[in-house]
């Protein structure tokens, strides 16, 4: 009775915490769809103050007491047994912040997304240098306070994928680079399916419609969600009752709209597959970066590009714009989603080069924070690495080192989950077709419900329950193995491209 | 210097509890606007939190010490001076709630508004009933421990009009009530001019676009604001560089769209004009309920249903809707705008009748919070009071007792600064023409910055230096008369109905 009291306790304190960043979590979707341009400023100082007061509300010592007193009491329930586990780990990492730096670092991010902006826009990165100076500082003295055992790299991407170290992102990488350098040169030897038909006009309501009916059809539920318009699209929550995703739509090339709404939506499905009885808790909340990306993966890549997706979804696709696609059949129009080809802007990049863009952020990144690259060169070591691994020289900054929004958003140590949630969703979707009998029949007949259903029994429900690695094998039998990815992509592309 | 380095720490925290209560209102504006069905229960939940954080936040002792502190030293500014002054006696004021009742009530408001959405929609009071029992058992709790010298009302009115006591309030009304019976008495025996024309069917988009384009003639700025559509418009404000009116487009009542854009952009205009340098002071917000009344109903009533506002915007509607508009002269319009007749719904109504609709709200809120009216019995005493003051039957709750949102909100002791704020509409208007060379020239002629500039040299500027009595006096050279509103209607209704 005492120690239900406590888990009370525990409870109404974590779900406080977690309103103030739902809260802020609102203020800033406003700040990216709907706010004016003049809002921004005092916008940035508001939020900056529900973190600060999100992190004090947190770590008072009468919480560590009541987690001290429920860690000693033996909860007899697993799920409550896990939860005081993770949110004392939570609890002892997060008092190593001073309200202080999290007022600091929200206030240094607020100045440098609008620098970063404007760099871009300007396309000079002497705008954003010295703010991207700062963070890397902050990040730095971040991971000192932290702590580390290798690297102070860890210690920030800890943040994104508990658990995961730079070693064994350094022993993934050597393997995907080993293999897609090859790879991708076999493919760029062939001659490349045609797209231009992707480019023509496509309207934009009736693209906006499509992209609601692609949600729908996915299992997204609008009365727990919505979607509107972002410059960068993203999905955000503020509980599972309320996900809302962001699309951005281009009038001269369909798959900007399409593939952000299904990539979006496999996050949003992740988070509308929460359990709302737990929210604020630890197996309330998503497991990683790297699974929340392997969701919106899934979705994006392994189901979205896939022909069997098409076949029910293209003959709509022809009926709403008849005038660019009735002539092209199916199999080209799946060939023309599926073209590899090494380019300059990541979130452009086909499934494959992708990694590189991946890589190389990773390495830059890794670099700032060990302080063996200094913020100045940055801009140089960019465009090198984009010659080296791609093969491409970078016309301007604007699609060099200012394409992405992370740095500035003090961001550091996110860019691998994007790598390993590739990974992730195609070992899962090997395991997916292996439990659910008429998977695929069913995505041929449009109905992907077999498979939300699995993925959430399978990872939706449990929240942090396991971490990534240990839900992966929890699923999977085996820990993250990229010859499930390497096997996906030989066979897809190879047919592609006619490579045998 | 001592003393600056305290006001700085005034400053920090008042700023600070301003983000907190911007943040509320940022979910709240969304809650109105954009939010998904399931999302609205989760979302009534963080409100509260913050409201207890905001309120937390401010009554700390040691906020409590620098004001005291700053009370003794005499800063040499008087702005800062007030700021202190203000801010004390909201302190005073604030100490004497309890988080829990802050909690509490915002808890069962949060629980309230649903049951008053439900019951209106099923014409049922009793669904609503049980949660107006609750909330004014708290809010007889409230005016309990705020403390009054004549009525319980007294402690709750003041939280909108500071300062303004139900006894004034009862001489005022006795005044308008004589005044205005008769004079609507009269005007019902004359014919009514013709209004059918605006009750055609009017384009959604069009009359959108017509609004925006209304809003941008009065000045107001979309780079610190935007429009977007709810339910019920109101006004909401999160600093004066982000301020959100909304509106409703009924395609059958040309008259709702337009009236509520021009009354939102009222408020609007009055939170654009706060000074971004008072941000949280209280010299940067707002004077009470009744002035910012008085700036809707001056650009709604005192401008947007004149004759000279339309002389160069009718002929602009008519072009938009030649259909309806194009054999309806100017004259015609202007007095189907000013049609008066007792009628059901409040925000409907013509500002003549206006004024009965909330000598009922104000006399049945005063007699639930003395308890000489149970809640149960609300709904009879609604209509009976229908009755008695304009003469007509309620045909149901949802036009009677079951209209206004402002009880599920907790709002008791609003309603009569509607009144105030038109009347000191009225008299603030008589001012500036006498203030202003060619006021109505300009108006004329489709510019109303003149207007604009007076309203935020005399008012906006000033926040809540000069509390609503001293304003008036500080405007007009008197207090609050309602002779200036007596002129002003029998004047503008004489000649619309031919009254001699």
């Amino acid at each position: 009775m005492q120690s239900e009291n406590l888990y009370k306790q525990y409870t109404e304190t974590l779900r406080k915490v977690a309103d103030i960043d739902y809260a802020s979590a609102v203020l800033q979707w406003d700040m990216e769809t709907y706010i004016p341009e003049k809002g921004a400023e005092l916008r940035g100082q508001q939020i900056s103050t529900l973190s600060g007061l999100a992190h004090d509300f947190f770590v008072t010592p009468a919480f560590g007491k009541i987690l001290d007193e429920l860690l000693k009491s033996n909860q007899t329930d697993k799920i409550k047994n896990k939860n005081v586990k993770l949110t004392h780990e939570d609890y002892i990492k997060e008092k190593k912040y001073s309200t202080d730096f999290v007022v600091e670092l929200s206030n240094e991010t607020s100045k440098a997304f609008p620098n970063w902006v404007k760099a871009r826009e300007e396309n000079n990165p002497s705008v954003f240098l010295p703010n991207l100076e700062k963070l890397v500082d902050l990040k730095r003295r971040e991971a000192d306070f932290l702590g580390y055992e290798d690297h102070p790299y860890d210690a920030l991407m800890d943040d994104y994928e508990p658990g995961v170290k730079s070693k064994d992102i350094d022993v993934l990488f050597t393997e995907v680079r080993n293999h897609l350098k090859d790879f991708v040169k076999t493919i760029s030897s062939k001659s490349a399916p045609k797209s231009d038909f992707l480019f023509l006009h496509y309207d934009k309501q009736k693209q906006w419609n499509f992209g609601i009916g692609l949600l729908k059809q996915m299992s997204f539920d609008f009365s727990a969600g919505r979607q509107d318009i972002s410059v960068h699209p993203f999905t955000t929550s503020f509980s599972p009752q309320d996900v809302r995703v962001t699309t951005k739509v281009e009038e001269n090339d369909f798959r900007s709209m399409t593939w952000s709404c299904i990539h979006e939506g496999g996050h949003a499905l992740y988070e509308q597959g929460l359990l709302t009885e737990q929210y604020g808790l630890p197996c309330g909340s998503a497991c990683s970066l790297g699974i929340h990306e392997s969701q919106s993966r899934l979705w994006e890549n392994v189901v979205g590009r896939s022909l069997n997706f098409w076949k029910v979804n293209y003959p709509k696709l022809q009926s709403v714009f008849p005038e660019n696609l009735s002539k092209v059949p199916l199999e080209d129009f799946y060939k023309s989603i599926n073209v590899v080809k090494p380019s300059l802007i990541r979130i452009e990049a086909d499934e494959l080069t992708y990694h590189f863009h991946i890589m190389i952020r990773y390495e830059i990144e890794k670099r700032l924070i060990e302080n063996s690259l200094k913020v100045k060169d940055v801009p140089e070591a960019w465009n090198e690495a984009y010659k080296t691994y791609l093969g491409i020289d970078v016309p301007t900054y604007r699609h060099g080192m200012l394409q992405d929004v992370h740095w500035s958003h003090g961001s550091f140590g996110y860019f691998p989950t994007y790598s390993l949630g590739s990974f992730y969703a195609v070992q899962f979707f090997h395991q997916a077709k292996k439990d659910v009998p008429d998977l695929e029949k069913n995505i041929i007949a449009g109905n992907t419900k077999p498979l939300l259903d699995w993925l959430r029994e399978k990872i939706h429900y449990h929240g942090r329950f396991y971490n990534s690695q240990e839900l992966c094998e929890h699923i999977t039998g085996e820990k993250l193995n990229y010859k499930y990815f390497k096997e996906y992509a030989e066979k897809k592309y190879s047919q592609i491209y006619n490579i045998n």
